[in-house]
């Protein structure tokens, strides 16, 4: 408990100059169960100025669930699974709606205390945590099954230490079953929790790895799951977007967007019509045809709306500042594996066409197709405004795309033409056949 | 002239969808001299839609002091040259002053044609070029040393190419004459122009360099200049500027960090904070018996006003992006130079401290020094307003620094005293001795 107060007090050195209406503090599993939780709960709200407010169990679901809403792209009935030091949480839910909210009395701090309390990394530990974690989950198989879900993401720390495991080990972003077991032989090669050595692991997370752990891969078992995604928020982001109104949106994407287009003053008819070149090539192409992927075309569309965004830095090399920014920028309802394409996408948005680097968002046929729509369609798009761009037609034959340009046009824009035959050069040089044809 | 003819044609399908009143074209040096002007200018204007204007000497000298003028920081008597290809301009001014503009007929290309015809690259060739050029300059000789200059800037093309050369090959970018004798040796090294090659030196420049280079070691030479730094403008900037009407402020620098400010919205007020407790820690260490060059204090005010772009992307590495934006921010008023330090200071603003990479904006121990100041001033200003920073006084001997801060707003501020504490360790570990005393 002296430890938590000391920790309040440095805390309460930051919180004096927040506004009071944009301070809210809630207390979660620990301070639920905790016996002695009231005499905790008096001196801490003396020391911050502010009172702690101890959240349900379901409550805790409900604002979990949020935050995953707010920050995740993307249709279909979602499962969440937060896995905290003493609860984890699982939600089924449907854009911002929840359909069941449950939380557990199981986190990797208390199942570490129970499972792993003698520090041994052996088998009969592992499968003894992995087979109490199904226990506790028994109860609510059978209404979760009923419910059924389309994807399934993780939530918060100890699903995000994992991926970055994972990450750092040059596995993709994608957690699955035989990637955790991967991860438990490893930790098994150690005798004993303080002589765990894993590539990726932070030496703060090391202590409730093979807890968290066994949690994960019970809830992969017993629910039968095939792949989790990592959320972009949870708790923390919940209680954020319930105190923004304005940021209560309903198309988590469409809102980052907008955002980054306000704050960098990008041109968004522009981009609107960059988009809507670029879709419109794509369905000329017989869409999910040709790029097999649902979700490239909000790629494709995000990529359109933001690519000039290194403009607001400097026009030269204005391709490698718009990867930087959308490397870095925190973008709600893109994954980590999708940003890091938009970035490679935008970095390439015009002249020299050098290879795209591996990535995990689309397959690699995909992910060159995207970009050489964007490439097409930037040049198309040059006078910036609808009605002086030329009527196009695109035929695709395999991965050969012939684009028919209106000859008159063509003729009134010797730069634009000299630019489309170029880029013709370009794609072709770089195996993706590309005839320019005046009609 | 076909050639000349076909290339404005690419430019006018650009040029229609620009407002009229933003765009003005000036014709130079060859279309003042060539014979038959009238006969490509005719044809020329019909294929722009625009007319181009033709500027005399004098009033080229007076626009491309005026680019020079809106885009250099620092105060004293300047001595702009700009080596275009069929002229040389020679200006002295002050601040937006010009107090003597000459335009003189000789320029890279037509040194070239005069003096490297036979595309030798010998001793016999340069020297001929040298005295040419000297010869030509003679008669501005007297009335330049008698007005004086404290400063020398060079402009546009031929100046930018011998510097990107000098820093292509390891130098810093100040232009001496040395390194241009070191540069006449190595051409000297190829014994034709076709076979010229030259680290740091483009395709296109190639041709031009001899000449180029000729006449700047004439200038230095019979002028006796020291050193020469680049301008970040010329006759373009001067035109821009002249157009822009809101641009035109006295002050470069403060017009600079003024629109960086605005256009990543900083706090405006919180920035002044940092550079007043910044430059009052300056003040007590003594100035310039602490840091030598008077323009540090530009520097680090430019730091501290600037130090929190990086947040405008997100907080996580908040350093690093603060760094990749003012690297390829174009920053009027700060050299190359300069702006590859302040990006290397607010890299480091806060947290961990590594040693700051060679550079040559100033000397070492003065670029440690702005760097101790701003992270200090970052820290006392912690809570961002001004009557609840602390009471502090600093003292100085060699090296070592005491900062004396107020003992009760240390104990009621424990966060900060411990990062004042940790803050102590680093800069002592850097080998830069830090005291802090409770007084």
């Amino acid at each position: 408990m002296q430890r938590g107060w000391d920790c309040l007090s440095l805390f309460a050195e930051r919180l004096q100059d927040i506004p009071k209406e944009n301070i809210r503090i809630v207390g979660t599993a620990t301070l639920r169960t905790a016996t002695n939780a009231d005499v905790f709960l008096t001196k801490a709200n003396q020391i911050l100025g502010y009172p702690i407010q101890v959240i349900s169990g379901e409550e805790e679901a409900a604002t979990i669930y949020k935050g995953v809403a707010h920050t995740s792209g993307g249709t279909g009935r979602r499962l969440v699974v937060d896995i905290g030091g003493a609860s984890t949480e699982l939600i089924i839910g449907e854009g911002f709606e929840p359909k069941a909210l449950t939380s557990l009395k199981m986190g990797c701090v208390t199942w570490l205390e129970r499972f792993f309390k003698d520090r041994q990394l052996n088998k009969a530990n592992f499968e003894r945590a992995i087979e109490g974690a199904k226990q506790t989950l028994a109860p609510i198989l059978e209404q979760y099954q009923g419910l059924g879900w389309d994807v399934c993401v993780g939530a918060s720390g100890t699903v995000q230490a994992l991926q970055e495991i994972m990450l750092a080990q040059g596995m993709d972003e994608v957690i699955t079953h035989a990637k955790l077991k991967r991860l438990q032989k490893q930790a098994m090669q150690a005798d004993h929790l303080e002589e765990l050595d894993i590539d990726g692991l932070t030496l703060e997370r090391a202590l409730v790895f093979p807890s968290g752990l066994s949690i994960l891969i019970a809830i992969f078992e017993l629910l039968n799951i095939d792949s989790m995604t990592l959320a972009g928020g949870a708790l923390r982001e919940g209680m954020v977007y319930d105190m923004v109104k304005e940021l209560q949106q309903d198309d988590i994407r469409a809102r980052t967007i907008n955002s980054v287009q306000t704050r960098c003053q990008l041109d968004v008819e522009y981009g609107d019509q960059v988009a809507a070149t670029a879709t419109s090539l794509l369905v000329s192409c017989g869409n999910e045809s040709w790029i097999k992927e649902p979700h490239a075309i909000a790629l494709l569309e995000a990529a359109s709306k933001l690519h000039e965004i290194g403009l607001t830095l400097d026009f030269k090399k204005a391709g490698e500042h718009s990867a930087y920014l959308l490397q870095n920028l925190d973008l709600p309802g893109f994954t980590r594996a999708q940003k890091h394409l938009l970035a490679e996408v935008v970095r390439r948005y015009k002249d020299q066409l050098t290879p795209l680097p591996s990535q995990h968002a689309l397959s690699t046929q995909s992910a060159e197709r995207v970009l050489r729509l964007l490439r097409l369609s930037v040049i198309i798009t040059h006078r910036r405004q609808r009605d002086l761009q030329p009527q196009f037609a695109v035929q695709c034959e395999g991965n050969s795309l012939t684009l028919s340009i209106d000859k008159q046009w063509l003729e009134a824009h010797p730069l634009s033409a000299a630019e489309l035959e170029i880029e013709s050069n370009r794609q072709s040089d770089a195996g993706w056949p590309l005839t320019i044809q005046a009609v």
